[in-house]
Formats: structure tokens, sequence, C-alpha cells
């Protein structure tokens, strides 16, 4: 039962967040008043009676968890910080500006905000990360809640997460949707049918409560219903109105993202009833233990014969199940295509550890981020191609300083028969783009597996890229690759060009050596398998002793890719030593006309990226061969 | 009602679409036999008695259109065309060899096909712009078909696709779901729950039909009320056996994209009544003429005065609205932020060739390669951030050689405070590495206009990169700007370095410049407008006056942007000119650390990629001011 004593602190505390949300965009003379307004009842709710949070402790396990994944509605959550007694008055004046902790959209530089948000429609699936999290692996009871806008109910990811939620009976897992009837440019689709937005829910699996939002009884019923419930998550979908409680604001068109003039502030404080100074005391969380998912074993990586032949994703495979037996904190996501990233054999050993995303790669990536805030090691694979699907996603991630680490298999022209649209070769372009990233690309399984296990412990956004053919095992299994290095695989006093290649390539450049050898041409030749960081004194080292004769092949469209990472091993990029040696002749060997269908080698052979072409680029760089010059 | 010999004729050409599927992919030795198999019941009655096509005209107005979203079922599309009498025997043995047209998923090498699919849950977004122009724009009576997997229903943008096809009232758009229960490795999400897709296509709004996938009078009638149906879109919801017809692999696992050795093949077509040569007389389409969406007017773009500051994208939005008058085939679309894209004027200009797509990039990539299908020329638009939302549905509009337009606005850090998270930093990068891609980036109003009309007609994947601020009006309404040159706003014959910027860099160029200018350091500043294809030989004269000093200055990652486009300039890619000068000395000033709030001076300074930036990079390389050396 709602007590009339809640109904006042609910009200005055919701007003106070009205007011400083105000008070705060119009200092910074931008931000989202509005859009904070319309949430302010069921935020007021939420945080006095229902939320329970350490804020002394933000990692403390049995804390729930609130992601605005509008995060366009950033003053609101500032000022519930400010009545949970965490940031002061001047900070919440500090919004927007340089320095502040207080940013236009939430960022984990708060030490209260998880992840990022501000791309719309990523709140909700990363919740998904976590609330798996809190069910299967910590096995805790905190409950994961979401602020959702409206209008991002329109992206398909939002959707992915109804379906994923519902899949895995995420019953700790409660999203509000603050229906305020308008976007950003206007009415929203669905405008106040919040019909429409219950039957959708309840037909993806989910309780959904359809209340006014501006009624505190009925936000105080609708989230002891989702707390009460234990087969499924709850959706409380509250219809508000944009600009609650000021009447020039209130459900009028024109005010999305728009701060209010200091003569209209002074209005609308007064009309909201003065600024208030209210405190509350949140309640503290459970005092449980995560329960542990195994425990950590030595580590032993699987290791292959010289000569054999494996395919770097099969590698992938057996490194992760490896990595997963030592380290108990590792799990894995698949979008449903686990027998050909050979992540099956994992999800065997460690069913509870493993996590099918189905063919949703936005979800796989967002659960990954969830699952990281809560300190496990997401290693989350599919084909290089259909994690493309999910770059707004990564891109976030990275704002979001998650750890997060990515498998991309079948890259490149060489998988053969299947065609273009199953084709990475973009990847190493969109990966070497994202802020924190590394990007690692094996020739061999060994190699495979010792990035596999660089990975585990690596900040950031970590890309690993494999192939679908089977290549020669080049290394012995107890050579060392770290991060940020290369291999001179070939190399002599009379090297006249340096071939410089990755994963499939690699093996062309190789048999090109060879042929060139015979020829009386001996060449350098580079694996660089760490493509960010890419290993500049290396690649420095072999242009100085080649006359700056370089030829850089790689399995993936000209831009942006290993090519362009060695380009800017030789430009003055950021803290980068400066190359003084030869001028460089640099031939970039790509893909560049629209791959089809055929077989490995013919494709390799009709991108001119294989030993023929290499030998071409080699010898064109070369104008005098070795017996010639002796 | 369904006769007796419909019933024959179904059957027989069912079992011919099974064998031949069977037959192509065996000789394949790879391919998806199985996949095809499940929905070969459902093709059949569509291809004799629902499709209306003219396979001579594949591009007549009036046809139906088919697209498989399950690409990989593309045994069973190519059977179809055996079957429709467009390709032999023989054609269809070349199954995903080289050469072939007949590739492992479908491309429009083939002239039948429309759009390339294989990344799933694509083809019912993109059938969604088929419908808009067959309902809105042709207003002709064609039906879309399309035949989805029932696993790519777990991709958010299927259900972008199901919302917004209500919304516009798609009756005549047709999904066929083969539910055949088997994923690539093991049950679906929902397995032969067909009632649950059910409640969700009508949760979402459509008319949705439960059947037995292999009931020739159950399909028939289903196809008979999505026909009937006048205020919705249907979805036959088809209960199917993966394999159907072989006892050795229907609906059994491991079967998932598996060719059927020769014995096996043998066995299971004379199981499936042996080798049939069946010729269907597809019916052919209605001979209406498409409404003309107005009539072509003479070109008037907008002109800004010199020294005014105008942000390119408020040009943008006034150019388009300026094209749109004179092209009468030019539509537009926006998720939900026309009034940030200035699309806003287009809407209301042309409110019958503008489509609001709501925050569903998605959607409205897919939607624009639907209309482009039909030869409107679609301008899509949204934050360059959010763009990358879609970077899947751009990279297969590559495959499907689609001529789309699109705008990125609210381009990198000078934003300002909004964050991070609205900033596009990466959108160069992932453009340029897009097959057949154009990469815009003006830095002026002016400019802006004469390439928002070169991009019109420009073939494959056009980029428009904006910015939010208003920056000055540099050039004259008369200048030309021709895609694949750039600007050189300030040469002189002493210049001792070259700054290249674009967009809002180049007016910190420009300040850069006049402060070295003051401090006898002149600069050669050029204004690379055009990122892809870039202007190799201007840049190429440039670091030959200026003794290689290039500075390469962009508001993006260091990664794969303007400056990797300079240094692919002086690479050996492709057919380009070899450059010859003196050694490069190139200075990258990029984005590095990840940016927080702040104005947007603020940021342009804390990312390093101001004047005062700009000006220590040249000072760094030009050892000697010109008033020393003299």
């Amino acid at each position: 039962m709602t007590t009339q004593e809640e109904l006042h602190q609910w009200y005055e505390l919701a007003q106070q967040l009205r007011v400083d949300s105000i008070r705060a965009t119009t200092i910074a003379g931008s931000g989202h008043p509005t859009s904070s307004m319309s949430a302010a009842d069921v935020m007021a709710v939420l945080l006095t009676k229902y939320f329970h949070y350490d804020f002394e402790h933000p990692k403390n396990p049995n804390n729930d968890r609130l992601i605005f994944s509008k995060g366009h509605a950033a003053p609101l959550l500032y000022s519930m910080y400010k009545a949970a007694g965490v940031i002061n008055d001047e900070e919440l004046r500090s919004l927007r500006k340089l320095g502040s902790r207080l940013e236009g959209h939430p960022t984990p530089i708060l030490p209260w905000v998880d992840v990022a948000t501000g791309s719309l429609g990523q709140g909700l699936p990363i919740a998904v990360g976590l609330a798996l999290a809190g069910k299967y692996l910590d096995q805790l009871p905190y409950h994961v809640w979401v602020l959702l806008g409206d209008s991002e109910t329109a992206e398909g990811s939002v959707w992915e997460a109804f379906d994923h939620a519902a899949h895995y009976t995420l019953d700790n897992l409660i999203a509000i949707i603050d229906v305020n009837r308008l976007g950003q440019r206007g009415q929203t689709e669905l405008g106040w049918n919040t019909q429409a937005y219950s039957h959708r829910a309840k037909a993806f699996g989910w309780q959904a409560i359809e209340i006014d939002g501006h009624d505190f009884t009925q936000i105080d019923h609708a989230m002891n219903a989702a707390i009460a419930v234990n087969d499924r998550p709850t959706v409380i979908i509250a219809r508000t109105k944009k600009g609650q409680g000021v009447a020039t604001l209130e459900d009028l068109g024109g005010w999305h993202g728009k701060a209010l003039k200091p003569e209209q502030e002074e209005q609308a404080i007064a009309e909201l009833g003065g600024e208030r100074q209210i405190i509350i005391q949140v309640h503290q969380p459970d005092t449980q233990e995560p329960v542990p998912t195994g425990k950590p074993q030595p580590l032993q990586l699987p290791s292959y014969e010289k000569d054999t032949k494996v395919a770097t994703r099969r590698a992938y495979g057996d490194a992760l199940k490896a990595l997963g037996n030592s380290q108990p904190d590792v799990v894995a996501l698949d979008a449903e295509v686990s027998n050909s990233t050979y992540v099956e054999d994992f999800a065997e050993a460690f069913p509870e550890r493993y996590f099918e995303m189905y063919i949703a790669e936005q979800q796989m990536i967002a659960a990954a981020v969830g699952l990281q805030v809560r300190k496990y090691k997401p290693f989350a694979s599919t084909f290089a191609a259909f994690l493309t699907r999910a770059y707004d996603f990564i891109r976030m991630a990275a704002v979001s300083r998650a750890n997060i680490k990515l498998m991309g298999s079948h890259a490149g022209v060489s998988i053969g028969q299947d065609g273009a649209s199953q084709m990475g070769l973009e990847d190493l372009a969109a990966f070497r783009a994202v802020w924190s990233s590394t990007v690692l690309y094996p020739s061999d399984a060994n190699q495979t597996a010792k990035l596999v296990a660089q990975m585990s412990d690596r900040q950031g956004i970590v890309y690993l890229r494999t192939t679908r053919e089977a290549t020669p095992v080049i290394y012995d299994a107890d050579a060392e690759f770290p991060i940020g290095g290369s291999k001179v695989i070939r190399s002599s006093d009379q090297d006249q060009a340096t071939i410089i290649g990755a994963g499939i390539t690699l093996h062309e450049a190789l048999k090109a050596y060879e042929q060139l050898k015979n020829a009386g041409i001996t060449v350098r030749t580079i694996d660089a398998y760490s493509v960010k960081p890419i290993d500049v004194s290396t690649l420095h080292q072999a242009a100085q002793d080649t006359e700056g004769n370089l030829v850089v092949v790689e399995d993936h469209w000209l831009e942006g890719g290993l090519g362009a990472a060695v380009l800017d091993a030789f430009a003055g990029v950021g803290e980068m030593p400066t190359y003084e040696g030869p001028q460089l002749q640099l031939i970039k060997l790509a893909v560049s006309e629209m791959p089809t269908s055929g077989t490995p080698e013919e494709l390799l052979h009709a991108a001119k990226i294989d030993a023929d072409a290499i030998i071409a680029a080699v010898r064109s760089l070369v104008k005098h061969p070795l017996s010639t010059k002796c």
C-alpha cells in the first residue's frame, strides 16, 4: 500500500528532480530538461523505495543497476545523484562543461554509471547482459532497471533485447518506457498508444504494465508487481508528458533538447515550487557473495604440430576452451554460428558460461558489454562480416570503456564459394577506427592460441580476425607472439624488398618468397599479426634494410586495413619514432573488385593478393635481381 | 478453391525444385539443399499462381518482386529460375563456380535479383523500401514477396521492418517465414512455435496466417488471403521441415549448409521421383504506367554570401530541397532527426517523397536500397555517429550494387557539449572501406550545395559528411567542386609545407595559415573535400613543391580517415600515378583521446586538431622559417 507520507515525499523529490534538471541545463545552455521532467515521477519512486544501491561502493556486486537507455535524460540522472547525496549542487551546475564528470550523455567517468548511453536503443540490450550476469553467473538478487524513451523502441535492437530477455527468463530485469509521446521532431510513431507497446512486449514474453507515469500510486504498484514476478521480465509502460509540471513546456512540440532561458527558468522553478535540498537515504543492497563460476587452473593452451594444416578459427575454439578451463571469469557468446567459430567446444565444456545469442549481433555485443560490467571476460564471436551489424554497439562499447573480446571468422575472399555477403572485408578498417582497440590477425594455429591467451587480460576492445580455411602450422608451439610485435620469418642481409602479410596472405607471401629466391631475389618476410598496435620498429628496420621497398598484402579492401597500418607506421602519428631511412616504395595489394563465388585459390588469385601478385609487385620494385647485382 | 490439377502441378514442381536444389549443390560440393527443400512447396505455389513477372523485362515496373531474405536458399531461387525457363540446366550446374552468375548467395549479377542477400534479416527491411515505392510513388498494384528463414527473425532489423511496414500500411508486402525449426547449429529459439511468431506479427500490426508449409491447399488459401487484405501487410508463417521430401534429411540436425555426396544425391533424387523438366508459364504483370512524382525543373541550388556563417548541414538541407524540386526521382529518408539534418525542409516541400523512418537506421538504409531498385534516388540522413548502426546494411548495399546517397551530420568533436556518443569519429574510415563508395566532406555551404547536386547521379554508395557548427562561407557560389578534386586555397611559390584539411578543420587550417604567415612561414593550404576519390595529383604537386612536408588534420579518429586517404595517395595503390618527389614528412593530426563534453573550440583544442596544433606541427617540419632562410 502506498502511504500518504510516501506520496508527499515522492512529489517533493520529483519536483526537485525537475527543478535541478532545468537548472543544470539552463546554466549549461543546452541539454534535455523536458525529457528529464517526464520521467521524474517514476525515478522519484524508484530512488526512494525500490532501488538498492551502495553509492560508496559502486562495484558492490549486490548493487541494483540503473541504465538510462534514454541517455539524453542525463540531467535527471545527475539530479538523482544529487538527491542521493553523492554530487553537490556545484557539480550539478558543471553539466556539459569541459572537465566535468557530468557529460551531455552519461559515461562511466562517473563511478555510478556502468555504461555509456546516448546512442538510442542500446541500454536495454546491455541490461540483458547485466541481468544474465546477475541471474546465471553471480546468482545474486539484484535488479537491473532500465529507463527507455518511447522513440527508441523503433530500434530493432530493443526487440532483440525483448526477445532474449524473455528467452532467458530474466525476471531480474525491469524496463520502464517513458511514453512522453514527443520525439525529437514531433510525435513518435505510436504516440500515447501504450496498449500497442503492451501488446508487443507481451507477444515477446514479458509482463507489461501500463500506467499513468505521473500517478505515484500506479508507479508504486507497477514496481511492486515487477519485483514480484519470477518467470519473466517486466516492462512498465508509463504514459507521461514531456515537460510535465510546467504549463509552458508540458506536452508541447519544439522543446526537445532545448534549455530554458534564465527568465523562463525562473518562472518554471517557481511553478514547480522552488528549489529543494532533499537528500534521500537510498536502500542498501543485499550482502551476499556472488557464486563462484569455477576455480582458476593453470592455463594449458592447445598446441599444433608444425606443417599440419589447421584453421585459425579452429585454434581459436580450442584456445577459448582452454582459457575457459583456466579462468572462471571467461564467458562466451555466439550468434548461432558456434559450429563455424568453434565456440561450440566452449559451450559444451562450460554450458553455464555460454550464452547463445541467436542471430542477433547487436544483442551479442551489448550483452558482452553488460557482462564485463560485472568483471566477467566476454568473448563474443561470429563471422567477421556480421560483426559490422553491431558496429554502433562496438563504437559505444569504447565510450563505455568496456573490456570485450571479439572474434570475427571467415575473413576475406579466401572463404571461397559462399560469396561476398559472407566475406569480412572491412573489419580491419572498422576495428582500427575504434578507440581503445587492439586488432589481431594470426596466420597460424599456435600463434592464434597465444594471442587468445593475451586477449583475456587486454583492456579495451580486442578483435581477433580468423580464417575459414585450414592453413599450414608454421610456428613452434612454444614461440611467443606479444601484442604489438611481429615475426620476421624470412630475413637475410641481402634482402631487396620486404613482404608484409598477415593471416591467409602470409602463406601466399611464403610461397612468393620461395619463388623469388629461386629467381635470385631474396625478400624479407614479416608476419604482422598485430595490426593495431603495429610493430613500428621492425617495419622501420625492414624498410631501412631493403631500400624502402615494401609490399603489403591483405585479404581486405584497399582502405584502412593492414596496408593503412603500415603506412601509419611511417607517418608521424602520435609518439611514434620517426622513420629516416630510404624513401618508401610501398605497394598495397588488397581487394579492389567485388568478389564472387569461387574456390579460395581462385578468389585470392582474382583479387591479386596471391603469390603471383606478390611476386609481380616485388619485381616491379626490385629492378635488379640479386644475381645481376652481385 | 484449389483444384486437383493445381495440387498435382504444385507437387510436381516442388519436387523438381527440391531435386534441382540437391543437384546444383552436390555438383558444387557446398551450399544449402535442405534449407531450400523446406520452402519448395510454398515457392511452387507462388511461382505458378500468384507471382506476376515479366522475365524478359526484369525492369518492368509492374513486376512483382521476390526477395530471398534467407539468401542461403539460393539453390531454390535458381531452381525457380530454371522452372521459369530463364536459366538452363547447364547454368544451374555452375552454382558457386568462378564466373557463374549463380553465386553462393543471390546477387544482382542475375537480372531477376534486385538486391543481394546473405546477411540475414535484411531482405524484409529492403522489401519495405520496395513496397513504399510501389504504394506511394509508383502507385502500381505489384506485390513484394519476401521469403524469410525462421532464425533470422532474431535480428532486430526484422522487427524494424514489421514496425514500419504496418505504420505505412504496406498491404502490398507479403512475407513468408519458412519455420523449419532448425538453424545452423541446432533448434532455433522459437522452434515450431508458429503461434509465437503470429502473436508478435499481430502485435506489430500485421495480418498473420499460420499454415502447414507442406499443405498446398493451406498455402494457396494463405496467399489468397494475403492478396485480399488491403489495410496491412501479411506474414504467412509456414511450419515446414528442413530437408522435406527425403527421409534421411527431413527435420534432422547436422544438415545445415551441407551438400549431399553423389551416392546420397542419387538416393534422394529417386525418393523425390527423379528429375523433371517442368517449365512454368509465369503470369505476366499488369501494364500500367507508374504515376509520375513530378516534372523535372532546372536545378536552382541555394547560394550563400561569402563570410557569412552557415552550417554545412544547413546547406545540405537547402540543396536537397532544391534537388527535390528539380528532380522528381529524388526521395528523402531520415531517422527522426530531420530538424537536425534539415531534411525537414524537403519533407515539408515534398511530403509524398519523404519517408520518416523514426529511430531505425537499419530500416532507413534498407528502405533506401529498396527504393533505388525502382530507380528512385534516395537520400538518407542522420547523425554520422548513428549511421554506424547500419554498417552491415551499407556493406550489403554495395554487394547489391545499389546507388544510395547518405548524409551524416554532427561529425567529430566539434559538435561540442553533447559528448562522445553523438560524435561521428569513425565514419570516414567506415565509408572509405565500402566498395563503390564516394566520401565527401565539405567545408563550406556553397561547396556543400555543389556536392549534393553531384551526389544525385553518382553511382554506388555516396556519403556526405557535414558539420553541426556554422562555419564561414569561404567560396563563391559559382565555384565548382568536382568529385575527385580538391581546392588549393592558399598557395605561393615559397610554400614550405602543406596543410590538408576538410570540413571543420579547414577553417582551423586557415587560421593557422594566417598566423604562420605572420611568423614568416607560408604554407600551401588544401581543401580535400573529396576524401574518396582523393585528388592524387594535387597532393603530389604540393608535396613536390613543399619539400614533402605535409600536415593532415581531421576531426576523426587517427585511423582510416583523411590522413589515411592522403597516405594512400602516395602509396602504389591500383592505377595511381607514382610519387617521385622529396621524401614525405607527413604529420597526421586527428583525434586520439576519447572526447568529453565542452565547447567546440575547447574540444578541437583538446583533441589537438585546432590552429594551435597545426602551427606546432608545421613548425616541427619546417626547421627554418622563411625569414631566416632568405
